[in-house]
């Protein structure tokens, strides 16, 4: 090994890291800056601010009419109505200065036009109809409090009190250096061997949503000098520098012995999954952060700590989501030497709020995109068992999710469709799947944490899907189907078939990637498998599985394997070729009385729309006769 | 009259204007553009969109340690370990590419360093702590619905599927156009008889809020010709045009005339209060309305008109505040010629939510800084009824609401400052305070509809502050005082007293500004009047009533008055003169069994602070002897 690694990084208490490290900094405070008024959307006020001038500044005009003075006017009525002549009064309109010599205002409503000037019948009082100077805001009167975000409203308000300028909480500045030989920045040519740099991004856009203002330094590589240097030009334009990548113990990691030359180093390694190899230090007087280069664990580290450190820049208390409680679907097992955070998809079904774990990989950014929210199982557990009631931190709005169409079973690519197409037409209603396979999908239904389970199951003995198995696993309910599509299933090769893959017995001689237990599509390759003799040994490959169409297919393509079993679908979006094997039923399978549910309803017009058709006809290997269409059982 | 008014603006219904409205402009879209995605933080996606490339783009190594084939490590363990050769294996760390010969990873802290490379004790299989290609993102995958609201997750996850641009939907263009011969800009120096145009930065921000970008164009006189030009000029550059003032029917309200001149009107007036003189027109294809000049009333208007139509414009479906339920303190009457809206304070006593409404006035800008809701009456019914359950359209978050100290009673400039203090202290607590003067924040304490009553009402018989009138208030109830400050309570003259004020009697000779019924300072008037004599009819400006000592102050200020009685701290503010009457104690009443609700716990911590010491010592007038002390009657 020709660098040495380092591979005891600390394994610190998250709690103990961070109270630690905001001690450590806690000399640090916000600074205030003057900004024009005009400016100050959403900042925060430094101090109390008030009024310079009083609003209105002169006694005014509350109507259209004429002003003139109340004592004239004493004693009119229908029966002794006063005539005010041109001497008495004044034409006025709303807004306008009254004149000292006038302390009311008739409004022309109340006015009969004669010869003389105005006939009138009720007397009005003295200041009747006047906006009197200070009647809205007093000269020196407090009008916003510290720590106050600015609004539209406070804008205006503080334009009319005179205040041209404010003192605000100044943002804070972020200098974000990402590093790494292997990394390029998403305006550069991909190719194979690079990354494209998306954190800085993600840091860049969470520092300007929490009072920060984000900049990316260009990528730098993995060299301690250039890395030093780096630190040094961040330092000195900003109030904090965070550096991406290079935080573990790996041969190329440098941000923490390079901030401990620099400056002090507080935490190396924090008992999180994702997320474990952060840095915690300090280069002058400045917060300097090392977070990891997986975008789960920066955006989980990113919150854990960078979020905390930037509270103490600003002084300011941000709103975060609660936390609520859940109904866990699935047993999450987790070791002792971590707290780990599992991202949830959630859901409410007959008034239970259900979570669904996501992919747990440090790696899968899109399932911080799907996430509602995030689950945290402490250190101190090996686990949630299945049924549980857990903690989720929320990072939807619940009122979103209530408002959420659950879906877990069978994956297929019509379901982004459908979703896409229930929000193009504001139905309100959003809609979560979760791919698991048509089999975990049904047994999700049985236990009530999902209103739909799109499912494919065929009865080997009758060969027909989806009814018999439901018949089977419900015995006592009263169930529902919807129809939704017929689509063919076969064998995914790359384009031009070289190696002629034409029936099931050709996968003995070809490598394979498989689909995950319990789904429609591995319990039709297995059938299959049976069918024809072929034992699953034979098989090279059918111990690598994923999880859903578009994995099989880009396996194919990227030359993992030969070829796998999926959908037309998957293999027309990826330029592949296909081989039909079978033309199967892809089928929502529910609860007869969830078809009353607004949501259900909703989601059977869109099987039914003209858009969905079209979306449908254009991904190619559908057939939609039935689609929409409900089976009681 | 020179030029004819029109006093006959429509009184439509708000809801058929608005409906007939958008029906008239529903050939209008939202529109799309092409942005870089770096840029598209909190826009919303115009379409679907899909993943250009994977994520990984290539199989890559999930952990620092070495890649090799897996079936060279078949049946290895303690017992039978195996030793991998240098041709065996290449040293990789995470992220790195895996070379087609290999198919697995074997983590650094599974590897014992060996003479010919390293020794393992466990097996690994294929794919084994490889990061396949699109594990993350499968290229042609949906990564974002339409309509969604773009986060910092997902402009990185965008820029990792290789979506370098995206299409989102268009700003909405908004020209606003101020007018009125008596507006100036903030900028321009105040004199009196000018208004300062704050409307226009209020609609301005407003579009900002809602997904438009407002442009405000110069003010333009009362001139039809002026107008037309603007309009037309504003036209061109914008996707709808908001005028601001002149809509109504006086005599330079030229909105509708030109607008009808240029295109059409479709509604000149609705029966809301405040608010009533809008215009909705269009002119060629695009929405153009006339919003009133009065701050409140163009605040309403623009939430119920202008935002259905940018609503209209984008195709965005904002979040908006829900709607709660509250008991109003306040019988509030109205007419059946408009819906009315009033602004309300809202805090949670005793669990109830409870809403105190706010000045009505059409140009108290200051009640929609203080406002938590509105409370509208509906134009059926002659109003609403003190102790009443009533709907109210929250303007802030409920949950700042649920953590609201909710004082009612007499006003102090005190109050502001101990609200600041609390706020830079990060207590959490807000502090609401509504200025009816002592007997009725008493009254206010009866009904449970305030956590604090300050008061400082003298009983006449005993001379004593606060204690006589609670016992024989309270007689059933354990309560507590919280005593508040002394101050000095006396005659604010202009500088200088020109008119030598010196005792009651001279107020015989002089006008003054009195405070409302119910409010301590005017109980001490009434006091001192009886006690020498003196008949309410003998004071010139009795009836002439405010609500609070700056008010008084201002109208001292302004000339309105010659004198009224307020606290000393009211004429320093406003560089006043100020005549001793009295010392009188200004306490904070409450039930004994609330002075253990945290909030009130916070507010007393906050009397006795350095904090609140100083900052009273500048405002002057003030002593502080027993300042936070709890007395129990």
């Amino acid at each position: 090994m020709s660098k040495r690694r380092n591979l005891y990084l600390d394994n610190k208490d998250l709690e103990v890291a961070k109270e630690e490290y905001l001690k450590a900094l806690n000399d640090l405070s916000y600074q205030e800056e003057l900004i024009s008024t005009i400016d100050a959307l959403d900042r925060y006020s430094a101090k109390a601010i008030y009024a310079e001038y009083s609003n209105p500044s002169y006694n005014s005009c509350a109507m259209d009419g004429i002003a003139t003075k109340s004592y004239l006017t004493k004693g009119a009525s229908e029966k002794e109505p006063i005539i005010l002549s041109k001497d008495d009064y004044m034409e006025v309109d709303t807004g306008d200065l009254l004149r000292k010599e006038y302390d009311a205002v008739i409004m022309a409503e109340d006015l009969i036009e004669v010869k003389e000037g105005y006939k009138i019948i009720k007397p009005v009082y003295p200041y009747y109809n006047v906006r009197s100077v200070g009647e809205d805001i007093v000269a020196k009167e407090m009008v916003l409090t510290s720590f106050h975000k600015i609004t539209p409203i406070d804008i205006s308000v503080l334009l009319a009190s005179g205040n041209k300028e404010i003192s605000v909480i100044k943002k804070v500045k972020a200098g974000i250096i990402p590093t790494g030989d292997e990394m390029i920045t998403y305006e550069d040519k991909l190719e194979e061997d690079k990354i494209i740099d998306t954190n800085s991004w993600l840091f860049k856009n969470l520092v300007n949503k929490y009072y920060g203002e984000g900049k990316i330094y260009p990528i730098t590589k993995d060299d301690p000098k250039a890395l030093k240097a780096m630190i040094n030009k961040a330092l000195a334009e900003n109030d904090m520098v965070i550096i991406s990548a290079g935080s573990s113990a790996g041969r190329d990691d440098y941000t923490p012995s390079v901030i401990k030359e620099l400056g002090e180093v507080y935490t190396h390694g924090v008992a999180i999954k994702p997320g474990k190899p952060v840095v915690l230090g300090r280069i002058d007087n400045k917060p300097v952060i090392g977070l990891p280069g997986y975008p789960v664990s920066s955006y989980i580290t990113f919150m854990e700590f960078v979020v905390p450190v930037m509270k103490l820049l600003s002084g300011i208390e941000y709103e975060e989501y609660p936390e609520v409680k859940a109904i866990l679907t699935k047993t999450l097992m987790s070791s002792l030497k971590y707290r780990e955070y599992v991202r949830v998809k959630l859901g409410i079904v007959e008034d239970k709020l259900i979570a669904t774990p996501l992919k747990r990989g440090a790696g899968a950014s899109m399932s911080l995109v799907r996430a509602d929210g995030f689950c945290v199982i402490p250190q101190d557990l090996e686990g949630l068992l299945e049924g549980e009631e857990v903690a989720v931190r929320l990072s939807k709005d619940l009122k979103v999710i209530a408002d959420t169409l659950v879906i877990i079973g069978s994956h297929d690519l019509i379901l982004d469709v459908i979703r896409d197409i229930m929000i193009q037409k504001h139905s309100g209603i959003e809609l979560s799947s979760s791919h698991v396979g048509s089999l975990s999908g049904l047994i999700a239904l049985s236990k009530k944490e999902t209103h739909l389970a799109p499912s494919h199951l065929l009865d080997e003995a009758s060969g027909v899907y989806n009814i018999p198995i439901i018949k089977a696993m419900f015995k006592d309910e009263k169930m529902a189907i919807i129809k939704g599509v017929k689509r063919r299933q076969g064998f995914i090769t790359k384009k031009g078939n070289p190696l002629n893959i034409q029936t099931i017995s050709d996968l003995k001689r070809v490598s394979y990637i498989n689909r995950q237990k319990g789904a429609g599509t591995r319990v039709l390759l297995d059938h299959l498998l049976k069918l024809n003799g072929i034992s699953k040994e034979a098989i090279i490959g059918y111990e690598h599985e994923v999880n859903t169409h578009m994995a099989v297919a880009i396996s194919v393509k990227n030359g993992d394997a030969d070829t796998g079993m999926g959908v037309y679908s998957a293999a027309k979006a990826l330029d592949l070729d296909f081989i039909d094997i079978a033309y199967e039923e892809y089928d929502f399978v529910t609860y007869a009385s969830y078809l009353n549910d607004p949501k259900v309803k909703w989601f059977i017009e869109v099987l039914k729309s003209e858009e969905f058709i079209d979306e449908v006809e254009k991904l190619g290997g559908y057939t939609l006769e039935e689609c929409g269409k409900v089976i009681l059982l």
